[in-house]
């Protein structure tokens, strides 16, 4: 069996040792122009040579949550592509949600600014249930979020394509039931896939509809969001706030009027980042049950996109 | 049955009426010297007139978790010193200690100041596993505390003055195991009662046992904490930071060598707030148990301090 690594912006060292540790019996290297055609791979942005070149791959672990990148280029027939499941992201989800949910609620980015000013502030405690959080998204990343803000009694509403349950959390499903749950929501935190579907679902219609005084959380990609909609509804005070993690373009440029905007609180893609134990164990889980000729979890549909 | 009203930094009005509404029976008025006796008072900072006026008094209800200052007083035998149990503030407590949490784990503000500058800058993430948070105190405030950081995967160590048992925590009881409690912990979160025992707790040996780039969250009380000795812990480096919101002197003088230090984040005493609905709402039904002759949650044993 022979493994394949090519993944950019990554130090290859630490990850073909670790896959080799997991995986003794497999040929593992990192791939370069011409290198002989491989069983399985394990990409992050490859070049489209990469794919014209390995042709016989059977699957293409992608060590991040979203596809939408790798879907877009032409991949061999035959290749199942494979995300990764949780493998450690759910949990810095959940952590920087909660984290941009309470802090927002809290008002301690004014506290904090009153203290830096030497002011001892009182500031009126709000009604959680003046604040329901909706989660976009209820796959692995979107439930964990939902049910860990659940844990502070905040009212959670959660939207996702095909009708899901999860407990504490009162769901929506499909195009016909966006509406309600927009309207039933004012913080709004995006987990969905960037599929045709969903580009460009934060937009001023969709955002309009979110209670007065909505924020806007998105830690799934740039491409959801409509950046003038946010600016222009932030602007005319509907929204409160937003906390972006992604942006259409990364690094976000300089000329970007999110930067350094009052109401807009920035992190650099960071929300929830590939962690490399956990990422190898599952690859190498993974290609185990593949061998064995077992299913596994996080094999994309291309057509859905997701 | 009569109920006196005497909470000095409160708006009387909207108690009274809510009182009213919720024991309609009962005659509720605002204190004032001379008052006739009252069977309840609903207290906060009383002057010491009040109590010695007021020597028929079967329970004081203390409209906040801490009664420490209430327990300096002489205060009228045969008066049931009451707590608030809960009645809202457990859940503000999770979220203000889940916020500091992840705040200094995820380098947050060190994120936000780079993005402020116009930095989009990368920091290698913290593995959750070398970040265990130690929770001293584990009565209902330090109870949901404990849990609602197990919710993110953080090793969690609990130490009370008596044996407890709390899923997902490690529990360590009394003076004797409190080291192996310290020693086990990097991030400290006080929610003790204040005693003649928990006086100074948080003290340079105390501190010094912490894991090296501990960081120390004071939500109880102002004396809990040595400040001198924080202060000598976080320049020389053991101490990676501090979230502190109560003090020694509140509000906190302007000449405090807390304001403005890098190292330390401040919230004016705003972690869990009082809040009046849910407070009435626990107050009515305790005197309803109580003119039953029924016991209640929240009694303070006065010898033992809480």
């Amino acid at each position: 069996m022979r493994i394949t690594f090519c993944c950019t912006d990554t130090a290859p060292e630490p990850w073909l040792a670790g896959l080799r540790a997991a995986l003794p019996e497999a040929n593992i290297s990192l791939w370069e122009p011409g290198a002989p055609q491989a069983d399985y791979a394990v990409v992050w942005a490859p070049p489209q040579q990469f794919f014209d070149e390995q042709t016989q791959l059977r699957a293409l672990f992608n060590i991040g949550a979203g596809v939408d990148a790798l879907l877009k280029m032409r991949l061999p027939a035959g290749a199942q592509v494979i995300r990764l499941d949780d493998a450690g992201m759910s949990v810095q989800m959940a952590e920087y949600v909660c984290h941009a949910v309470i802090r927002h609620f809290r008002e301690f980015a004014g506290y904090e600014a009153d203290m830096a000013n030497g002011k001892w502030s009182f500031r009126k405690p709000h009604s959680r249930l003046d604040y329901p959080v909706g989660v976009l998204g209820l796959g692995v990343l979107g439930e964990r979020v939902a049910r860990a803000v659940a844990q502070f009694d905040f009212p959670v509403n959660g939207w996702s394509r095909t009708p899901k349950d999860v407990p504490g959390v009162q769901c929506f499903a499909g195009p016909a039931q966006l509406d309600a749950f927009l309207q039933a929501s004012r913080m709004l935190v995006c987990l969905l896939p960037l599929t045709t579907e969903t580009r460009d679902i934060l937009n001023r219609d969709s955002l309009s509809r979110l209670q007065p005084g909505g924020y806007v959380i998105n830690v799934a990609r740039g491409a959801h969001l409509v950046d003038e909609d946010l600016l222009a509804l932030l602007d005319s005070g509907h929204l409160a706030g937003a906390t972006l993690d992604v942006f259409r373009v990364e690094p976000l440029p300089r000329s970007h009027p999110f930067w350094n905007h009052p109401k807009i609180s920035l992190t650099p893609h960071t929300s929830a980042r590939t962690l490399r134990t956990e990422s190898i164990a599952q690859i190498a889980f993974k290609i185990g049950a593949l061998q064995r000729g077992e299913s596994v979890l996080g094999c994309v549909d291309a057509a859905r996109g997701y």
